[in-house]
Formats: C-alpha cells, structure tokens, sequence
C-alpha cells in the first residue's frame, strides 16, 4: 500500500504567515493616488480597510504571528492533506512525481476561507460590525460569509447579477451562512442606482459591483469593504497553504522542481508558492509557474503599468501586469481567473524573472479536469483544471527531455458547484479561444495617460 | 488552541471490515423466495450479483480482509477525520461532548463510495465488465460512477426522471466520470417501455428504476447489478466508519454514550455504528439510535414484516421493518431517507431493542443544520441533518437531566449539491408534517398475504 496523503496534525499548524515583501530582491512600485499621482498613505484607505489590516497591508516583516482565535477556526479544515496522484502519474506515464494541496476540504470548496476567516477576524477585532464585498462566481462571497457567521459579523455580498440569476448554489450557500447577497447593479447604492436608470436589464460587472461594495461602506464608521485577492494582506494569509505543504514535503524528504498555481488576482498561486519563492530568492533551482486563461492573459500578454484595480477608477492605482481596466475577457466558465490585472506582487516577480507565466485554453484546461475526475476521482474546480494543464504540459516535457521532476501543485478548489461547465464541455459547446491583439490593444487604451512605473 | 480532528495516518486504516452477523444474539429471518416461500439461495442470485459478492452477503465470519486494490482507492479519502464539533456544542451549552466522522470528504462528498469501491472490485475481479444500478437523488449513483471508472468498468445509472431533471448536479457529476447515466421510465427495458405506453410523461420511481436496472443485466453474463444500502455486504462495507472512529476516539481516550446516525436504507448508520453495535451486545452501556425522518417512519411506525425490497416486487422477501412496498414517500428533500423498508440487520437489531430508532420532522432537521453550518461552517446533505436533529435532542435531555454525555455521529455527506433544499427552508416554503395512520394502513395492505417472520 504505497502512501497517498501526507497528513499534519493540528499541533503542526504553521503559527505565523510568511510575508514575501521581507525579501523582495528589488523595490516594488508603490501604489499611487489617482488623483495626485502620490504613493498613497496608510489614511488614504482608512475609509474602507481596518487599520490593523492596512499595517498588514505595508509591512515588511518577514513572519507574521496568526491570532489564536484565526487558527482555533482554521483547524475546522487545515491543516489540509497533500495527496501524490499516483493514479494521475500512471495515466501520464511520465518521469514525475506530481503532489497537490488539496484546498477543497473547506466548508466552502475552496482556498478562499484562509484569508476570509482572517479578515473577519481583524476586522472583528478593529471594531467593525459589518463587512461589504463583490463576488462573481460566488467563491469569495461565499468564504467571507462564512466567515463572518464565525466571528459575530454581519456580510453584505454584491453578486453580480448574472451570476446571481445564472449560478443559484453559491448564492444559496452565502444564505445558509447568513449573508445578505445582493444582484449587483442593485438600487442600495448610487451607483447602482444610477446604472439601473440608464440600463434596467444590466447584468452587471465585477467593476460595478466592486464599486458598489464600497460605496456601501465608505463613510460608515461600522463597517469596511473586504476583498478576496490581489491585495499584499490577502496573498499574506494564503501563504499558509506552502508553509504547510513544506513541512509536509520534508517528511516524505521531497522538494519541488516546479512549483504551479492558476492565477486569476494571484491568491492561491501566491499561497502555495511564496514560501518556495522565499527559497529560489535564496538560490534554490526551481521553476514557478502562475498558470491563465488565454482568455484572459494577463501576465503573457498584458504590459506591466500603473492601473485602476476596478472597472470604475476608484481604487489606488497598483503596479502590475494588466489588460487595462476596460478589458471584458469572454465569459469562459473558470470566473475566478477572468481579472484584467494581477496581484502588485504577483507581477514584480514575473518583471523580475523569478516568476514565470504560462496561458492554457480552456478546452485544454478541462481535456485535464476530465482525465483528474477519472482518475483521481476528485472533480476540480474550472479555475484549478488551468493548472492541471499545464501540469500535464510539464510531465509531457519530462517525458521528452527524459528527465524527473517533482511537481507541486495548488488544487484551488473542487467543482461540485460548477458542473454546468464540465457539461458544456463533454457536450462539445465549449470552444477554442482566440483572442486578437487588437482587442488587447483596444482596452488597454483605458491606461493611456495614466502614471508609468 | 484545542484539539478540533484526530486523524489516522494511512498506515493506521483498518485491513478488516467488520461483519456483525457473527456477532447476533438471535437468528435472524431468511429472506425467502416469492414463489416459493423457501429461503433463497447463492443460486438464485447469481444472475444479478457476482459470486463473491453473494458469498459476502452470507457468510458470518466476523473479519473480513479489505483488498489491498480497494484499500488503494480508499487512501484518496480516508481514513476520514474525526471531528470534534466544539463551536456547535457551545451554542447548545450542554453538558455534551459531541464527535464527528466526516464522510462529506470523499470525491463525490458522502460515504457511498465505501461500497461502491469494493463492489465495483469485487465484480471487475469476477470478470464482469458492466454494472448497472438505480439511483434516486443522485449520491449512490455518482458514488458508483466514479468506483466504476477506477476499475475500468462500464456503469449504466437509471436516474428516477423527476430527479434526472430537477437535479442536474448529480447527473453532471456521473457524465464526468464517465457513467451512462439514463433517466428512468426509459426506452432501454421492457419494464420502462410498457411505462412509457401506458404514460409517456411518467415522472418514474425508484421501483421502476431498480426493476429497469436489474432487467438491464439479467442473461447478460458480462452485467450485474449494484445496491448502494439495505443488503448485508453493503453495510459491511461501510463499517470501515466506525472502526476508524473507535481507533480515533481511543487515542483521545474518549468512547461514546451515544451513536447516532440518519438511516434511509440504513447503510450510513451500521457503517459507523456496527462495531459499537458489536460493544453493546457484548455488554456496553450505551444507546444507538437510528434516526429516520417522520415522513418516512419505517422504524418507528412501521410492522416487522416480509417484504418486497422494490415497489415492483422483483426482489427475494425480506424480514424488516416496513411501510409496505406500495408506500409512496412525501417528496421531501432528503432523497436518501425515502425508502419503504430498513436494512434486514437493522431491523432484527431494533426488533431485538439493541438499537433504538427515533423520527425527526424535515423542519426540526432543516433548523439544526443551519445552525450546524453556521457554527461548525460545514453545509450537511438534508439527510445528515435529520442526525443533527437527533444530537440536539439528546443534548437537550442530557442538559435537563444534569448528566454528561459523548455523543459521536455519522456527518454521512456535504449538502453543496442540495442547496435548493436549504433554499426551501429558508424562504418558509418547507412545512411541518404529518403522515395519517390510515395512509401507513393503506400501504400496509401491499404486504398482506405475504409470509410472516
């Protein structure tokens, strides 16, 4: 009987985050003020972040200590396994050796309770009662309703409102936990108001729900805006899940030749793979790959620049790989990687070559999900289907080059909540995607006249 | 930071299933013939199960050697953790200690696949290349899919029509691993075309889907049939359960006074409680009880009787509890609790006053899973809420009476494809229920002249 999971105990539980800014090799660019074209200070988001998370936000600590009552909710799922996928290797037939943080045990499926429950938590403690967000498939909405349940808060989710009518089961999981989700463009903000006026049917857009989440909470001294990635603190939290994946792989004495994620704002790619940047900062060989859409294809084809985080221009301006903030990308079934820039980290580490990135079409993407389900037996989320991928591609180039690698890998999340899309595909409607360099070009004139890094 | 999992290493999982008909303290009814009222015989069921299997069914040996090719499958899942429920146990503020199996981990997220996987090796290793079987709601048939695809085996799933329309989830998740899944009234069986004839828009039933699924194999010498619960070496296989948490709660030094489990065929509950079963009889202080909902009370309202296991009456008779075969369940939504008879073992044990049964109302159910999930952040399939139910009422008695008590449960699976149940709960559209004696009468009549035990 050959080992499948290496487990932790509880008491194994990493007791502090890693935080990759401690050993940046170069400076990052800071975020910028949109209007004065200045590096934004600590009091420029005190309307919408609780300080303690600001501060979060900034440091340059290298190790960051998890509060006791973040971990005590922690341990209702992690630490998680990491499972080899020995029947994935014989389908491959490949010189590799392939291991995966199986993040799907949470309650909601998903990586996204690691940051959700430490938001709450901080915000709890900073003396909000009350947490606004926007989610598009639902993933995130659904943590930090969870979250929020846990440690006395209320939640109001701005869904937007195609997925709201289109995607009934997390809206219906964010009810469970108690949360108020709401269709975005909706009539309980101006902005909503006034889209619902020019346009009744919108469906509404991440942009415009991200705009109302924060308008909900901006001059109310009870309440903060939350958001599920991208941001320095968020990607902080997730690093939990290559802390853990470390310790487990020096039980079983194995180390990752490459290490891989998708990446949609960079979070779970973040998670897992930060602790191993650390290591490679430091000299160790290995490789690092984020994997997208090549419907959305940020880190490969999209400039590094100053650009809004939203649709509407309200955010700080973040330095990163981006499609421009008016880029639409295709409504392909994986919604947590359709996100027209990248995680300001994310991107100083592809500019800087010691990240890399690849695109994988989403056919190729569930040719993978499928060959997973059928031999692994767990159904993957359509996000992490991109990252099996482009582990497939690296266990082929062994094959080729005749040469071992061990390969580490985020399992995101599982599917069980996005099966239309598998349905889509094994009946054939999903197609090959192509996108044209002018419509790239044709979004990414929304950055023009914007500060350059 | 307290101890919320106890987890078993891989090395740690049980070799042996446990079979409890080594341990009976009376003998129990054979199941008999229609025709001739004479017990039936291995002969007789050879057509529809594999020989190894049908020897599993009888023999009364006590331990029986999992397959090392079925322990592999196993370790994707298990050994499961053993929860301690903490945060719900705060909130009821009794003296209780409440523990946990957390079944919802498997691939398809509930404890079908505990058999599923050994019957679809069992079968493989017979040389058969095909199983067909049932499914109603949709976890023992995607469970199944699944178990098939692993040992290479074809799998025709006859999915009730009403379910195969209403609840695409489960349907998706079989089409993903790759079983033929059929709705049923279908054009593939004489039994389903004669339904057709006399009623083209019929909504079918699980009758009519075991008899299409049994007819599908029968004189195909490569086919044979699967049942996910009721039959002995079904239920043998899932007591894997209980002994993984006996070797759980005893690093912990902990044992339970109560074990609690929802019961529809009963598989679930004798998989975690059998060995504990095994305890009693041998002279251990505890309860065990069997909680089934009150819209289907085959324990708590229904004779001892022969019976058919189908509404079609195709099946041998056997000795358990039941409404009669003609009893047609209120379309609640824990699919899984609606069946007319009880697993032949659970029956003689209940007749036996070894294990006790008790009956919950969806509502009652409903109300304690949403306050699980919003405690102990899990979301439970409607059927394991029934158990939850149980555990709240046993906490309460143990509060009024003053008296500490550890209650361990069976959390048999997730409820992330159920949500729709969740939803009726929540917008007030599930109401309380009651089921008229004269209607239980009614059905009754379907087993009259029937032999009696």
């Amino acid at each position: 009987m050959e080992q499948v999971k290496v487990l932790l105990e509880e008491r194994e539980i990493p007791r502090q985050w890693y935080n990759i800014l401690a050993d940046m090799p170069t400076p990052m660019n800071p975020p910028l003020h949109p209007g004065t074209g200045q590096p934004v200070g600590p009091g420029d988001l005190a309307p919408i972040f609780p300080m303690n998370l600001i501060e979060q936000e900034v440091t340059t600590e290298r190790w960051i200590d998890i509060p006791e009552e973040v971990l005590e909710k922690y341990l209702l799922w992690r630490p998680t396994p990491l499972y080899r996928a020995r029947n994935f290797e014989k389908l491959l037939d490949a010189p590799v050796r392939i291991y995966y943080k199986n993040e799907g045990v949470s309650p909601p499926g998903s990586h996204k309770p690691n940051t959700a429950v430490a938001q709450a938590y901080y915000n709890k403690v900073f003396g909000i009662k009350r947490l606004s967000t926007e989610t598009g498939a639902g993933q995130w909405g659904s943590a930090l309703s969870m979250a929020c349940r846990m440690f006395g808060l209320e939640c109001r989710v701005f869904m937007v409102k195609v997925s709201y009518e289109q995607k009934p089961y997390r809206r219906l999981m964010m009810m469970t936990w108690g949360a108020d989700c709401i269709p975005s463009p909706s009539d309980r903000t101006e902005m909503g108001r006034k889209i619902l006026a020019e346009r009744p049917d919108s469906p509404g857009s991440l942009g415009i729900a991200i705009s109302e989440a924060i308008e909900d909470v901006v001059g109310d001294e009870t309440a903060r805006y939350s958001l599920g990635s991208v941001l320095n603190h968020v990607l902080l939290h997730q690093t939990i899940i290559g802390l853990e994946a470390q310790k487990q792989l020096e039980k079983i004495g194995e180390y990752p030749d490459v290490v891989m994620g998708c990446a949609g704002g960079g979070s779970n790619f973040s998670g897992l793979s930060f602790p191993f940047v650390r290591d490679k900062i430091h000299g160790k060989d290995i490789s690092v790959v984020a994997v997208e859409p090549t419907s959305c294809p940020t880190l490969t084809r999209g400039p590094f620049a100053y650009d809004f985080g939203d649709t509407a221009r309200t955010t700080p301006l973040l330095a990163m790989y981006t499609l421009g903030h008016d880029f639409v990308p295709a409504p392909i079934h994986a919604g947590g990687l359709r996100y027209h820039g990248m995680a300001p980290i994310v991107s100083h580490l592809v500019k800087e070559q010691i990240i890399e990135a690849r695109a994988f079409d989403q056919i190729e993407a569930f040719e993978a999900g499928v060959k997973w389900a059928r031999t692994e037996g767990f159904i993957s989320a359509p996000e992490t289907n991109h990252a099996i991928a482009a582990v497939v591609q690296e266990a082929e180039r062994a094959k080729e080059e005749g040469k071992e690698r061990v390969i580490l890998f985020n399992w995101s999340g599982h599917g069980l909540v996005d099966l239309s899309a598998y349905d889509a595909y094994l009946s054939g409607k999903l197609t090959q995607f192509e996108l044209p360099e002018e419509e790239i070009q044709r979004a990414l004139k929304s950055i023009d006249g914007l500060p350059k890094p």
